[in-house]
């Protein structure tokens, strides 16, 4: 199926995760539960929050036993209040409870990045601004945490350094300034990638614009230049910020008209979210 | 090299990573960055925390480039200020730059891990507990993970399913009670694996050593009943207590003379620990 | 499913051993049989044994051709005599006979294993000491081959490295001796995993168990040094042999009163149980 | 290289071994052995017997630290008796004992294999009958095997069923006779293959050589009727014998004439032979 | 199922390809195309041809989406005219837009050399002579390229260097000669693999004869020489020629009497076969 | 070394192509040429052209031997004719004709891209037309492929489905039109991605335009009908054309002012360039 989240990926990052927990075999499991032992458990929101990862929670049962059935009682990007009830699950005990701690780490991993993502959404909205996310995630995990940014509510940026260009102060101290590498990096790029430079100036954003860059990027500037800036761009090119965005200060930057504030936050500090399995008595 | 963190897996981690991240290629760097340009720069720490990973940032640069010099200036576990200068490279500019998000991305995440595991042992200091990890570690991370864990000071719990019987509730319940599961656990495992289970009551604390269960595990219960539950096992077997620990509850609890006290928070909420790359002018 | 026999693992095994003996196609097959010949077979035993190894080698079977219609007629671990047929099968000629080689390769190999520790098993009946085994596997073989011990009626010891801490003289020899070993041991370890600690005299073994080892390993020592040390332990620890032991004297060690007998040509050197599959006749 | 067993070969079983046996980590020598302790070992022989695998235990040490000195006191192929050292070793203690079992699983099986296959060579001495491998070989170690049949003196049968065409009496079942059954492989394989077909009766010796088959293969035959079909032959095709071949029967075989005695004993069912490592005393 | 296509090779390519192709996601068919919409679709010849990889076009669309139907309405080794319809698809239009490409890449190229293949082999028509392969094929797809010439009407030579053995003047300026050269390899070759020698000369036929070489290879020689080399071969050996060959030339050399004609061409400059997917208007 | 042509990729599909072709072993490499021969080498062009593939070649050496000296004597994307020698090898005489055929396997298809790349793009010099490639690639070697492209004067189209939105007929008929299809995927697409449409009418190729597509692809288009597009578009998106372009068409097509001259055949039909390797004599 095509979807958003490639089952080629999720599949291998299931089967590795689950080849990392269980590795030779799950000796609690085997120990106590009988082989022919079948039962019914539920997965509880233990906190509110956004959900998301539910195929992939669902993938890792099923990676451990095709037979269980896994019922989502939620869509990703649903929001829960604590106590309630995400999915139900019927099947091998032993299979479940193998499976238990894998599913759960991907659920409340990207629950906890959905969450997050949903309350800097809100808190811009009504703006024209669009919260993206950054190449700041868990190694391994790209495509899964992009995916729950959206669930959350936000929009991705490039997935990483081949789709998109985007010259950082890093690069422009090496390329000679905004004009030369903006230059460069259209002469190099096929014609369906655009290409975005960070401006620490409005002298780099007029620059930037006339080199034909397609975006500029203010990190770390501060409020009024940034609406400054925007005000000068007037529309010729997208407007992207980041640096230190928090929730206190996300308004005040939409507000100021930009078109994308990008939060490394969502993914590399967003808390999980508190979820856990339950088996049900007999 | 035999060390704490086993070379093949960081390289497996790494590679991937790196595919993840680069793919095709990094069009930016390749398009604005000359092939034979040469650059110094250093890793800063942005904000205060105990440092972990270096030698796998390390790796992520080698892996792009094996010519690029990475001096280490602190080494793991180290705790620093922020403005402190953690590493200083020379090389390629192009590999730097291809090669800082996925080395940043490892060791912001385990200086994350690291520094909150600092705040929770210094919190239990003077007392015999020890703040162990969980397995709610980042799928595909758990050794790296865990060894951040030690680097911040604190102790690992079993790596997976596999080196371990930790009985819990769960299994309980599909067991038919303490006794009967610790006894399969015993009859099952091999002989230099110890057996936990875990506990909801005094009566079952006792059960449980009777049962000749290595160690009992004080789920999510009230701090009286720990206490009390610490004076009836009176050295027979060991403590761990687990569930919704906090900075504000840790001390608390470490004063009621438990063993361990394990944190899921340490793997699976941490704030990744802000630290940049920086290029130097020439 | 989550069996002792983990299907990763098993898959993993199997699709090796396929592409090894397959490569790029099996000639004889594809040219002397037709696409759509049907064929019933059957697996024989041609010496008495113990079997092992029957799932795996369904899977075998049913990885060239997943149509294939494969009946065990006996379980692991049953003993068969000559003449008796294990399993049945029907389905694509080409298909049986292209799989045939990988599959009684391992049902061979681990029934020889089960068989061998049988033989092991059955010459310490009536005592307290378990037959387990080593890490003298072939190596990518290990699940499989200690999964074979069992099925002999044999106990296993700790799978690898990482899952038990087990002292041998070399280790004594480079850490200061058995007390400052056991420490170290003790403080590095997590709290699931025991220690065991290999010991040459009488004097050591008493260092072992206040230095509070779970078990000791007498390697290569007299049998009335064994009977000694036995006695000296008087159930403070666990005791395990090793070193040499054969058919003709693995009794006289059991009646010594130790707890385990580890045996490393379980593994190593088990001769291989003949067994073959036959084409019926139409 | 370019040798007669293929690096990638090794490389690959070798990282598989070492994965399996050391996994998350070799927990007693990380915790009882200093990181910078340096040690001298040997590998020594126990028994007597033919080494094969010296080049694979040289690349399961560096594998763990490429900083290990491996000196090879004899070559593979060379006999030795028991207490002769083998090779000799400086560099970490860690690396070294981490390492130990891996590289001694391969020493000891393919020296094992090389004995047994040495005691055959030797039985027909001054024959003109070559002693030949089959495929019953550990899964996922056939070329290892095999290669340690060639350093035993003995000689490689095909390596699999892609490189040689070999009609046995299953697929004779389903092809309708000898005869057919070579006109249709000569039809299908390539030029640069032979086809060798199994014969039950004097009358198939003939009816495969009129078949233009390139060799006959006598199964479980009587002495007297092998002794005969050479006779029948009289060098028109290559005649290899099998079934049930021992050191007490390999010698009248080889004196009927026969070109190769295939022996799946060398490979299923030898024994490891005895090689242990040990630190030396400072 | 054992077919001359192994399943477990095709699955491999096509997992590659489609990783290459699809990568972290199909941006235009994500966005554009609902996830429920159904299509019908049907893949066209747009030029006259042989068809080859219809399994694999079949399992590119399958691996994508196992709920495609897909319909072959032509055989491998078909002719088809331009405006032939050689597969009809239905399933998700997603699903059947994202392994368009991948499938087709696959579709043209094989076609592309059954194409020129059939070529080859009508041009020889009456006469003895074979064409064959080459290991000129493109790297990763030795044995879908060997398929496809098989499903134009050629043969293969050896798969590659594992499974044959062929002496080209590299060889034999390092070797000494042809004599020393076929005596070596006659003697490290088991005894199912044939030798065939690259010869120059007429003394060189004769004395690879002599050699008791299996074939001899003329490559790059003048027609006449050809035909004096099979007159002086006379049956005593296979004859194949190579080097240059071409559609005008193909016939002469064919009608010199030799066994195979070997064409580098047929792998590594045939032009693809057009072909296209259509979907079907509602 | 970050360079155009990925390390990592270059590594993988050479060791993938070395396994397809040696396999188990080079027997005949190994049967005639002795392990300490060494030799000297070159790789000559048997016909004009232009050369791409030495770094991929040079690996190919490497990866057999790392002590093979191999010297390139010319830069991929240099011009030859026929007779020149392109590289100089030293080494072991096994690793150089081993590795052989794989290195000029690669060496020889991507010399023929980048040759008939480079027809093309002299066909079109002195108009502002880029030739690009497409995703008609063979399987597994796209990046290869595509940098061929570079190397032959050409320009790379985007990478796959993945970094770049091409909506071609078949999505449209999905998707409800040009401008419905435009809307979704720059709501979809993130905003360093462009967007490019195919486009049958002048009405569609407004109806794009206001939709804000960043190009336009004109397919298959009369030559009357792309000049009058061209007009129509007037700078306000690129324009691309596709669909049957020949060498004796695409200075036409060209002229008409277009962006961008898409050719499958510059993967899927160039006729690899004629390269041997040959060893000296001493």
């Amino acid at each position: 199926m095509v979807s958003e989240l490639p089952e080629r990926v999720v599949r291998d990052i299931v089967a590795r995760a689950l080849a990392e927990d269980v590795g030779p075999g799950d000796l609690t499991t085997l120990a106590t539960i009988d082989a022919d032992a079948q039962c019914q458990a539920s997965v509880e929101a233990r906190a509110g929050g956004v959900i998301a990862g539910i195929p992939v929670a669902r993938h890792a049962f099923l990676a451990v036993d095709s037979q269980i059935a896994f019922d989502a009682l939620v869509h990703d990007g649903d929001g829960v209040s604590a106590g309630r009830d995400v999915a139900q699950l019927a099947g091998s005990t032993r299979a479940v409870l193998t499976a238990e701690r894998t599913a759960l780490n991907f659920l409340q991993r990207l629950s906890g990045i959905a969450t997050l993502t949903r309350a800097y959404v809100e808190a811009v909205t009504g703006t024209s601004a669009r919260i993206v996310d950054t190449r700041k995630t868990a190694p391994g995990l790209r495509l899964l945490d992009k995916y729950a940014v959206r669930m959350g509510g936000g929009s991705n940026h490039r997935v990483g350094l081949f789709d998109g260009i985007l010259i950082k102060d890093n690069h422009l101290r090496a390329a000679g300034g905004v004009s030369e590498a903006v230059r460069r990096a259209r002469a190099a790029a096929h014609h369906l990638v655009r290409v975005e430079v960070e401006v620490q100036t409005l002298d780099e954003v007029e620059e930037a614009i006339e080199a034909r860059a397609d975006a500029v990027l203010l990190d770390n500037m501060e409020l009024t230049d940034v609406r400054e800036a925007v005000g000068l761009v007037a529309g010729r090119c997208e407007v992207e910020v980041s640096g230190g965005v928090t929730l206190d200060t996300v308004r005040e930057l939409a507000e100021c008209g930009v078109d994308y504030i990008s939060v490394g936050a969502l993914t590399h500090s967003a808390p999980a979210l508190d979820l856990a399995l339950e088996i049900a008595d007999d």
